[in-house]
This record gives C-alpha cells, structure tokens and sequence, in this order.
C-alpha cells in the first residue's frame, strides 16, 4: 500500500487506530473454542466489528507461531480475508525479525510476498544489512524499532552512543539505508515527550506507537509532541480492545472500545 | 540438554561443529523435489550422513518460515527425527526472536516446548524483559547475539556506550539477568580477536560462532582467544557443509567437508 492511501484513509476514517490481534485461545471466549479455527473465528468477528473504527491490523507473529501449523493457517486465512475484503486497511507484521542479508530476505519473501503484509516490524541490532533486504522491496514498508514501549528499553536503546540515545543513533543511521523513505518506526508511547526530539531526526515518518493505554502512554501527548503534516502516527491497541468481553458481545465490545479511541483521534486531527 | 552432556559429547566425539540446516529448495539437489517433503528428505540426509561428526545442528528458522506451512511442517518432522533418533545432539532454533515480556513467552513456548530445541537465538534490542522470559525455561538455553559476523555490526555493535563497545555492554548487562548461568552468546569469527575482551567478561559461557570458512574467519584463531576450559566454542557452518555438491551425492560430500572440520577441530581439542 503506497503512503497516500494509509493518510488518505486516516483523514476519511478520521482514525489512526490500528488493532493488534494478540490472539491468545486462554483469552478468547470459550464459545469459539468448539469452531474448527477458533483463531480466525476469534480475527473474523473483530475485523468485521471493527474495521470501520481503524486503519491497520497487526497480527503479533509470536501469538501465531505459539501454535505451531495450527497458528500460520489462522495468520494465513486472516491476511488472506484482509487483503480480499478490506484492501484499504495497512496490514502490519510485528515479528521483529533480522539476520544477515540472504536470511533476511527469507524472512521478507514470507511476509511480503507469501503473506502479503504490507509491512513489518524489524529489529535493528545486525545493522544494515539486515534491514536493507526488507527494504528492497519498495512496494512494502519496514518499520524499525527505536525506542520500545517495556521496561527493558533502558538496557541499551537509551544508553549514550556518541553523545546521543541509541535510538536515535538507530533513527540516524537508518536515514542513510537505500530506500529509507519506505521506513517507518516503533516509538513507545510510554515515553511521548521524547517525541519532540525524534521528530527532529525523522519528521516525515510514519510512527508506530504501542502503549497507549493499557502501559500508560497518552494519546493527547502522543499527538502532541508526533503528529506531523501527513499524521504521520499509527496507535497501536491490542488487548484494550480485543478482550473488552470474553463473552458472547466480545466484538460488541471491541468496537466499543474502538470507537471511543476513534472519537479521540477524531478530535486530535481536528485541532 | 544439560551443558554438562554437550561438553561430554565434544570430548566424545572430538568435535565441537554446528551443522546450519538452512534449507534452501533453490540450492538442494534436484532429484530430491520429486519427494514429499523434500527440505525433510534433506534434512535427514545430511543428520544420518553427519550426526557423528557433529555436536548441533542449527535450523534457521527463516529458511522454513519462507514456505509457509510446508517449511513449519519440515522444520517440525526434523526437530522431532532429532530429538527421537539423536538425543544427544544440541538442537538450536537460529531465530533470532525478542518482544515485550508477554510475547517473548509466547516464542519460548513455541520453540521450547512445541518444537521441543534445546535453544534459541534471540536479539537483545528490547532488553532485560525481552530476554528473560526465554531464561525462564531453566533446562534450556538462550543464546544472545552479541557481536554478529556481518558488515552491519559496525553499525551498532562496535560503537562505545560508556567508554566500551555496545556488544560488551550487552554482554556485562546480560549478566545480571534471572538465570544468567543458562546464556550462551553468538560471536562472529571474523573478529576473531575481539574473543579476548569477550573472554575477559563472559569466561566461563558458550559462544555460537559463525563465520568460520565461507565469512573467512579461522578456527585456529577462534580456538587461541575463545576456548576455555569447558571448550565453550560450538563452531557453525552451514552453506560449507550442506551444498557441497548438488548432485546425488550431496550427503556424503557433505560428511566430507564435515569431516574437514571435525579433524581441525581435533587436533585443537589435543593443544
């Protein structure tokens, strides 16, 4: 999906939500337990509750590879039903891959070409070469991370590198990859006033923003100190609103709680 | 497996080589696509022709992910022929994973009880949160990519973080995690000298060294600055071995070259 459509999407939906299916079956109400993919099942009734409330889906790879076979047939027929059905929507890998260049590529041709994602999420420590495989497909998006929304960020990715964050070492360096105009980043919202100075290393990028909510983060701050000219943010919800209910009304209560994201969102693009 | 039976098994077989199962259809030998499953038709005819000239063998993970279900299938039949026909070999899921705490558990799960490894590779980005729900599964093993054998590591890797390299300071901090005692470490050999300082901070643990032959590192240099007294080295090759020849062949010239190995690895063993 090019850029233009994700922000033409944003301005129409008046929403920059995306939805992290986290799909974990000791969650997930115990009717759909009886179908024959209680996964899909599970990602069907959300996506048709909420698709209308956001503009991305992202499936955590982990949640599907914890169920082995099982798992890549639901993460399979969910893409599949996204891209059929709803082409509009940006779809998001969060696998958080990497490895030197001819595996990389591997693991880009699953994702891009096999999958079908439109993007995926990428860890930078192996450095350039790692991440240049995934942006060498220039109809996709690989979106790095920088400053993690966990406690364990402070280990390394704020740690002084030359006078500055390794994150932002990270944003600094990556500007200088071959097609770094098709990366975006993760930037935890547990930490929105850092926002300030990451936009003045990369002011035109697409954020990725977990942690709002549930971990603590802001969205006023979030937009605030990230929003640029094109939006240029992603909110990321996952449990907030995928386990609303773990009852019969649980895609009732995801949009629920869709909805009300969206109608702040719709309120920060109106300032 | 506990380090006490793979430092046994060097000693026994004289040899302390990683065979890197990374099956590639575009690189076997052709006879074998005519078969069922030909990436396990491979698999299990290098494991029979090298199993005794070897102490691992290292499935990278994003050679299977790439086919979809058909490569989760072949990685799971190759796991479960180890685990059943060799249990004395160490098995290593190169996947290189690593998430907020929560989705970490779900990787271990996967590749420690699901697919039954007795290690994982995992990157260090995200830190002490991302990594200590792998160290959790006490009878297993982590092993942290510290200092990788390709180009890109200058990016990151060797830039100073408080007066020393970010790889050491990845090493010194990893120390301090719950269960520490079950961290081994990925090294590249084409620093070779570098596993001097490496062993001035982390002694007494094992290091997965790829980058011996194909990337150009030596073995002898390997073993002069990073065996200890456990041994402490498991050598990877991969490519090396396990496309020695695209013909019929293939199994046997690929003992060959394992072989090769083995002895060199010998004659250290005797210094």
């Amino acid at each position: 999906m090019k850029l233009e459509h994700l922000i033409a999407e944003i301005r129409k939906k008046q929403s920059f939500l995306c939805i992290g299916l986290d799909t974990d079956l000791e969650k997930i109400p115990s009717h759909l337990l009886q179908d024959e993919d209680p996964i899909f099942s599970f990602n069907k009734a959300i996506i048709d509750a909420t698709h209308q409330l956001c503009v991305a889906y992202k499936p955590n790879i982990a949640f599907y590879e914890a169920y082995g076979i099982l798992g890549w047939k639901a993460l399979e027929k969910t893409i599949i039903y996204l891209n059929e059905n709803h082409p509009e929507i940006f779809t998001i890998a969060d696998a958080k891959r990497g490895d030197i260049g001819n595996t990389s590529t591997r693991y880009a041709k699953a994702f891009f070409e096999d999958l079908n994602f439109d993007s995926i999420t990428v860890a930078p420590y192996m450095g350039k070469d790692s991440v240049e495989p995934f942006l060498a497909f220039t109809d996709k998006h690989t979106i790095l991370l920088a400053l993690t929304s966990n406690q364990g960020a402070f280990d390394f990715q704020t740690q002084m590198v030359n006078g500055q964050e390794l994150y932002k070492n990270v944003l600094e360096t990556s500007k200088t990859y071959t097609n770094s105009k098709n990366l975006m980043y993760v930037v935890g919202a547990t930490k929105a006033e850092y926002l300030r100075d990451i936009r003045k290393i990369i002011p035109e990028s697409f954020l990725l923003v977990p942690g709002v909510g549930a971990q603590g983060g802001s969205l006023e701050d979030v937009c605030k100190y990230g929003m640029n000219s094109n939006i240029g943010l992603l909110i990321n919800s996952s449990r907030g609103i995928i386990y609303a209910s773990k009852e019969k009304d649980f895609a009732k209560a995801a949009a629920s709680k869709a909805a009300e994201l969206q109608n702040q969102m719709a309120m920060e693009l109106k300032k």
